[in-house]
């Protein structure tokens, strides 16, 4: 892994270009990426405040100093106490500035604090420089993104193994999330999804009681964290025999999927690797079915850049990592979605993922 | 349940009393409360902005469309898709302003999107409006705040049953989790705290491999969530024969879990609460070693208002709904929390949890 100090000098030749003065990071992956430490972010002021020149300052409650003051301390540890005033505090660390740049998942409530004593100061959204940083990934961090993505494949196969009808979305959400931690993940990187039957076309569809039925496609869409990298995966089966028109569909998805994958090289900008995938399902007919980008980065956070999206011209580059995930929704009827996480190398795309891609279908 | 039309009228008197022009709430408890729609927070924007007068608007990713459709439409709907110019969508939907609040949950990032395109709008925390309204729960609030707990002191009966020495922090808290889910919480309301030994000092401890051991207080703090309505419960076993020492510093913090409880009566100030239980924990000596406030309030956050915290002078009224949970940590040597979930009524505070608080040994 690139030290916590190299890290913080590519943040600083960004600031610098970028003339920002100082950095102000929320607790999450900013954080544990120049910190190693993590907190759980709440109510309670917690920032890492990164001056462009000189030691960085980290504020946290009092009920953080001693794990906090476990780790190499390469930043000042401020720690405050109940009843302190913050405005006070903030300001005889930081001082008047110019320009700043903010966490973009820093809650708006400290953003306020910040912004109150800062007065003058322009913002900024930090996402520029760390989204920069972050976005291309050292060997360290690919061999994480591969652990965790491995970790989803094996998790994906219990599914197929256990999957029946009868079984209701959150009890298979459960079980996705036992074998994602009994093979040794740290956690799981978002509530897995469970979309069956018409449930399917809610891209974002939290597990209900419904039970799986013979003539359901099942969307299942979960990941895991490994020294903190997170994974995420997408397969839709079928329970029972698809149709015709059903085994259709699943293929104008997975052409849409391998489509997208063969996009993604070296140098072709984000949203071409988009407009690839969104072709095949257009061409079938329903362009209007696929309601969400193509893609997005993936580390530390489950979603950061690269997002696979119209607009997003810029290059992709060896060390990316990030997710190809078409899919057509039928309101109210079903949903497809296939995803893997791939990464770029100098010598093309590779699949983090090596689940099937082919249609299952539970008999 | 009081009716989405009655709390919004009662927002809406705050707005007024506090000169608001507009409200931006973020996904989450404050949207969850105005609309009965989840969504997840992301880099999307989603966002229900409440003018003083005429319909909401509820601004969502299109693939969001279907799912907010479903529920009864007092507000307006205003989808986007990928490449949409969001500060257009913003500024047609909303003009300009004199005076917003915002949600101090919505992602800074999201809070620049609003700061560059309302110009020279001034922005307040909606906390201050949307607290003040959320604090006071009615009876359908309290049934499910009482059944949430209910959950947790079943589970953590069951973790009293089955807690063994040799088991890892990690094991047990998948335990608790699972206890949780298959009682039918619909979900945790945080990832659970399990801190043993000099684990036990560091109050928002990450579960890890660590294993329990004779000798080891362990600290477990975990909730469920149900109907939306979050529990928080925190337990300390002793694994093992306590001995004398051991025995004393739990009868301290049991004593002041007690005498925050008594001081929780209507019309006493939030702050009095956490002196109460501050004053016995420093009258043995440890005040050093109490490192947080006592209580939070509970409801669709697990962490909301009312705090129980210095600086703190509301007074408490019916229908307040908080934790008491004091502390003792010796650094590097263990932790000791009893916390419960109480109600303020009438006639004095009630408990939610019933689980028993005094020391449990587990021979």
């Amino acid at each position: 892994m690139n030290s916590y100090a190299q890290r913080l000098e590519q943040v600083r030749r960004l600031m610098a270009s970028q003339e920002v003065d100082y950095l102000f990071l929320a607790p999450g992956a900013n954080m544990f990426y120049l910190t190693g430490i993590r907190t759980v972010p709440d109510e309670r002021l917690q920032v890492l405040a990164v001056p462009r020149e000189g030691s960085p300052i980290l504020i946290l409650p009092e009920m953080y100093g001693e794990a906090a003051g476990r780790s190499q301390a390469w930043f000042n540890l401020v720690t405050w106490c109940d009843g302190l005033d913050l405005s006070t505090l903030i300001a005889s660390a930081v001082g008047p500035l110019k320009r700043a740049a903010v966490d973009k998942k820093l809650w708006a409530g400290h953003f306020l604090t910040l912004i109150n004593v800062l007065g003058e100061c322009r913002f900024v959204e930090a996402d520029d420089i760390m989204g920069s940083v972050r976005v291309t990934k050292d060997d360290f961090e690919l061999e994480s993104l591969g652990r965790s993505a491995n970790l989803a494949d094996k998790a994906m196969a219990q599914a197929a193994e256990k999957i029946r009808p009868g079984m209701t979305e959150k009890e298979l959400a459960l079980l996705i999330e036992n074998t994602l931690k009994s093979f040794g993940a740290e956690d799981i990187s978002f509530k897995p999804i469970i979309a069956s039957g018409p449930n399917g076309s809610l891209p974002h569809h939290s597990p209900q009681e419904r039970e799986l039925q013979r003539g359901d496609f099942v969307v299942m869409d979960f990941g895991a964290v490994a020294e903190g990298y997170c994974s995420d995966i997408t397969r839709t089966f079928f329970i029972g025999r698809a149709d015709a028109a059903s085994r259709e569909l699943y293929r104008v998805v997975q052409q849409a999927n391998e489509t997208g994958f063969q996009a993604a090289s070296m140098g072709a900008p984000c949203e071409r690797v988009d407009a690839a995938a969104r072709a095949v399902i257009a061409g079938a007919g329903y362009g209007r079915n696929f309601i969400h980008r193509t893609g997005h980065g993936i580390g530390l956070d489950y979603h950061e850049d690269p997002y696979i999206v119209q607009g997003n011209a810029a290059p992709l580059q060896p060390g990316m990592v990030f997710s190809i995930e078409p899919g057509i929704y039928l309101q109210g009827k079903l949903g497809i979605r296939i995803e893997d996480i791939v990464a770029v190398t100098e010598s093309g795309p590779v699949r983090l993922n090596q689940f099937p891609r082919e249609l299952i279908e539970i008999t």
